[in-house]
């Protein structure tokens, strides 16, 4: 592998097809608060982005993967050209497109703004964390902290002269955040002495910013048992002085850094807070014991982010294998396969080939119109605020209920399409001179952090399902109820819409169970069910918005003349969508049935048939 | 974590429950050519394997993954302790366990075999590689050298004096080896002059024998295009003098070795032969072009020993993730969720923990069976032919048929189940400290080397259903057909039996549509098809073997008094079989229907459409 070349691509095509075509940027930008932006705007924003990652973070990718990070002498040291990354990063202003002019950003829509999150992170996974994190801190600190508290952070952290983490995780507390024990001491001024181990902490020590905020999850002493005890603390690296610049080191120290299957490029940071009893914190805000609503608002964007590294890194590894698909020879046409002399032909002339390749094809895209459609939502109801607002909720309805469908499938799978499209390279997607493997192995994370796909699957089933007495479900499964109606005479898409019915049908079943559930004496089956009902409820909203954009592009090419480049493209949304129609929506009723079968064996094997002695 | 520390397991009871008490140990052995053998011996070498592989193999397996192997000067140097590992493994014979005495083995059954292969690699899969494709050549040897070449190479290939390769792919022929494009000039001393590049040679050059015995496929200068041009030649990496000790290097050179996603232990090569024109090779046997049959000797035995690589991992990594959900605790209790201060319980009793353990259980477990079952087989084979040669015809068929499956089932399900303990741990998983993320990555090539899955399904669909005028097939379906009818009624399994019965039925609709295909206008729909059939149809005989055991471990368990230890061991059987009858056979039905379907989507779609620019 030639060290510090690009191996990251993108179709910038199908980026502004699904933000403009299918979810109508131009509806939502040119008003307030997006007045500044359009179409146009946007595809040059979305073509810089593809130049700056092609040029900077790229080349450092599988670099800063074998690199890795160090620690010396407490400090991490980030792989080979992460510090210009950085100071070029926030020079071009990507990670502020959508922060309001106020306060230093472009006000444009999340909607665009995720699709530059999904190159900064497909082009550089490891890296793009950093901002990220940075990002995620700044926000919450944003929306929570007292006016002081912004005016000391929120700026440097957003313009990227400090960084930012969340710590949350505990080596006794991972999912059940609940039993966090870091612990918060109020001293006489007003600040407190936190104590305690977190584990996991991804950008905790870097050397990328003079300074780094951690947000530290911990219980004031005395606070009450579980999430409802944990108050949330900015605890600075350096502690800030008066003049706002960073001072004397605070009692915070990177004891270990883990050494990982993936993301070597991020570290991940073992930090002890107060070990000389002088880690000074302050509180988040004014009040204690609100930390976990706080640390969710940081989570929601999170969960989002981790949704789009699943896409982005499906989506490069389906570019790289179809590149390579394109240019490799390899035996002859399976219509000539007993003729030895036939000619060699392109990988991608092979039906197995052309089978997986059309797989991820459909799944990244159906995976990012989830990830467009809920930023759009964010996006609408940020904009019909207090001039509609029953519109305005039902737009943060749906949000609610995408977020674990975007972390919780796209997390599933990024690790499946990545290992798919290493079998597209045969033996040489397994050796490191192709970058699938760096994917797969990156990708693997997805599903555990910010939140396991279980976790998602109860936040989707025990908590998102029922909220505002079912409304938002309702109004998912009626927009899709909509579009079944609009469509099912089709001629193209018909029979793909009966069977998206069907699955709606079928979900709706499913649904109907776990409510039996939850009001019997059969609760254990809700979480045994939760993880199906996820995946099932997401193959239905990406077979939709796949059929969607099917229609959508069919008009398109109708309107085009022969030979038109476009025509190429919108065909290729025609096959995405009948390809997921015909090959992952019908699994949805096999799957309901399955659920139906309310299979205990998992409650009823005891521990000892487990066996291992 | 801390280097030289073995982290294998595995459940010896389990594979002595497999070996005797479902697939008939004591049947097979104690009659010619097993004599020597009966359940007692199996289970001591069972046990003494297990510590071998316990003190020798397991300790050096993270090490050597992080030390890789180096090429210097031509020559690689291997991690520390295979060397040692390399001769205690000899010195203790495990791998000619089922070679007969007069060639210096133990004349045990395969089907022993097989289970000790499967402890050699899950606890260091790329140590194992070395001496199994020793193994393997020296057999095809056996089989198809001349009594001259016999003499000069196969024992000490067997008693691990040399080692050995198979050298197929070229950079131009992967898959497609009927492109190989090595050559052989016949010389005047009846030896040949091959020259050419081989690449991805596992165990191609290595410091653990004084001599390597490359089994090298190249084409005759004049010999027809495609596979049936090709022979197979001796090329050792030290010619071997008229003694039989090896004297002056051959011309085969190590120009470069890969940089891989795992089994970084095996040394991964490119060879060059007849750089400067001097590489001697002896042809196997005495007829020109017969190398491919004579290759596919060894391709076989290989394709079962991934099988097994897919066995060990999976198993390996159920092991150590019901260990760590034993060990870890984690959360309250699902039923107290809502009380903050319950305590925390281990991972074992989450509902999802449960279910995902019982997945890797049921198909580790299914898939152990299927592999052995194919090996008694074999054995039985053997041990019937010129006694009963329509028995013994029966049991060849089905070893037949039943290679792709376990090639394909076990290498993809390897690297889904790996994965899947991996999420047990969590976060934890993700870093080195734990073994898991190793075995995935390990993992990861089975699907690929030595046929990739779509080679395995077309090998299924294309030859082994129909060979034999379709009789290997029906006799499969019958002996599953025979299972249906005798447990039909079963109180405890009888419906988990119906739904066998129905899966069977969805196969065999697949299995006439590809009929059909075949005869018709629609012969690419076979290929888009066959890795979906090869799924389906290893997923009917996994089920059945489930039952199989579930059936005997019930027979079993009722005989037993009240806290007798086998009584869990039979009781975890039973759910095997329940949990995979209810979450997997199902699918079969729904793959069935979607077969139907005829999607042709994947060759519909132009080149164009998949886009890329």
């Amino acid at each position: 592998m030639a060290a510090g070349v690009n191996r990251y691509k993108t179709d910038l095509r199908e980026m502004t097809f699904t933000l403009v075509e299918q979810f109508g940027f131009n509806e939502i930008a040119g008003k307030a608060p997006f007045e500044a932006w359009g179409a146009d705007e946007a595809k040059a924003v979305l073509e810089s982005t593809y130049r700056f990652v092609r040029e900077v973070l790229g080349p450092i990718n599988a670099t800063a993967d074998r690199e890795g990070c160090r620690l010396e002498n407490g400090q991490v040291k980030t792989p080979k050209g992460f510090k210009e990354a950085w100071k070029a990063l926030y020079e071009a202003g990507y990670k502020t497109l959508s922060l309001s002019p106020e306060r230093g950003g472009q006000g444009a829509p999340k909607m665009l703004q995720v699709l530059v999150e999904e190159m900064l992170s497909g082009s550089n996974t490891a890296f793009n964390m950093y901002p990220g994190l940075a990002s995620g801190a700044a926000e919450l600190l944003d929306h929570c902290a007292t006016p002081e508290q912004k005016k000391t952070y929120v700026e440097r952290m957003l313009n990227g002269t400090w960084a930012g983490t969340m710590c949350l995780t505990e080596a006794q507390a991972g999912s059940d955040v609940g039993a966090v024990k870091t612990s918060a001491r109020k001293a006489a001024d007003g600040t407190y002495r936190i104590q305690g181990t977190k584990v996991f902490i991804s950008a905790g020590e870097h050397d990328l910013t003079e300074n780094i905020v951690h947000l530290v999850l911990a219980r004031v002493d005395g606070a009450p048992a579980g999430t409802r005890g944990l108050s949330l603390f900015i605890v600075p690296k350096l502690r800030v002085g008066a003049d706002g610049k960073p001072g004397a080191p605070n009692d915070v120290a990177c004891s270990s850094i883990e050494h990982k299957m993936g993301i070597n490029g991020s570290a991940t940071c073992v930090l002890n807070f107060g070990d000389n009893d002088d880690c000074r914190g302050e509180l988040v805000g004014t009040v204690e014991n609100a930390g976990i609503s706080q640390m969710f608002k940081m989570m929601n964007g999170a969960r989002i982010a981790v949704g789009l590294q699943g896409v982005a890194l499906a989506s490069a590894a389906y570019q790289c294998a179809l590149e390579y698909a394109k240019d490799r020879k390899q035996g002859a046409s399976f219509k000539q396969w007993k003729d030895a002399s036939a000619p060699r032909v392109p990988l991608l002339e092979h039906p197995d080939i052309r089978r997986m390749l059309l797989d991820a094809k459909a799944h990244t895209e159906g995976m990012r119109m989830l990830v467009v459609k809920l930023a759009s939502h964010g996006d609408k109801a940020r904009q019909l605020a207090g001039s509609d607002d029953e519109k305005a909720a039902y737009h943060r309805g749906q949000v609610e209920l995408l977020t674990p469908l975007v972390k919780g499938y796209t997390s599933e799978e990024a690790p499946r399409l990545t290992a798919l499209m290493l079998q597209v390279f045969g033996g040489a997607g397994y050796v490191k001179d192709h970058p699938v493997e760096q994917y797969c192995r990156d990708a693997k994370i997805f599903s555990i952090y910010e939140g396991t796909t279980h976790i998602q699957a109860m936040d989707l089933v025990g908590r998102k399902l029922g909220q505002g007495g079912g409304a938002h479900l309702q109004q998912f499964m009626s927009d899709i109820g909509g579009f079944v109606d609009a469509h099912r005479g089709d001629a193209t898409f018909g029979k793909a819409v009966e069977t998206l019915a069907g699955a709606q049908e079928a979900l709706l079943q499913s649904a109907m169970a776990f409510m039996g559930w939850s009001q019997g004496e059969k609760v254990h089956l809700i979480p045994l069910a939760a993880n199906r009902f996820l995946t099932m409820m997401s193959q239905l909203a990406v077979g939709w918005l796949l059929l969607d954009a099917g229609v959508r592009a069919e008009g398109a090419r109708a309107k085009l003349p022969e030979g038109h480049p476009d025509r190429a493209f919108y065909e290729g949304k025609r096959y995405s969508a009948l390809w997921y129609a015909r090959n992952v929506l019908p699994q949805i009723e096999a799957q309901s049935k399955m659920t139906a079968l309310e299979d205990e064996s998992p409650m009823e094997i005891s521990e000892a048939a487990f066996v291992a002695g």
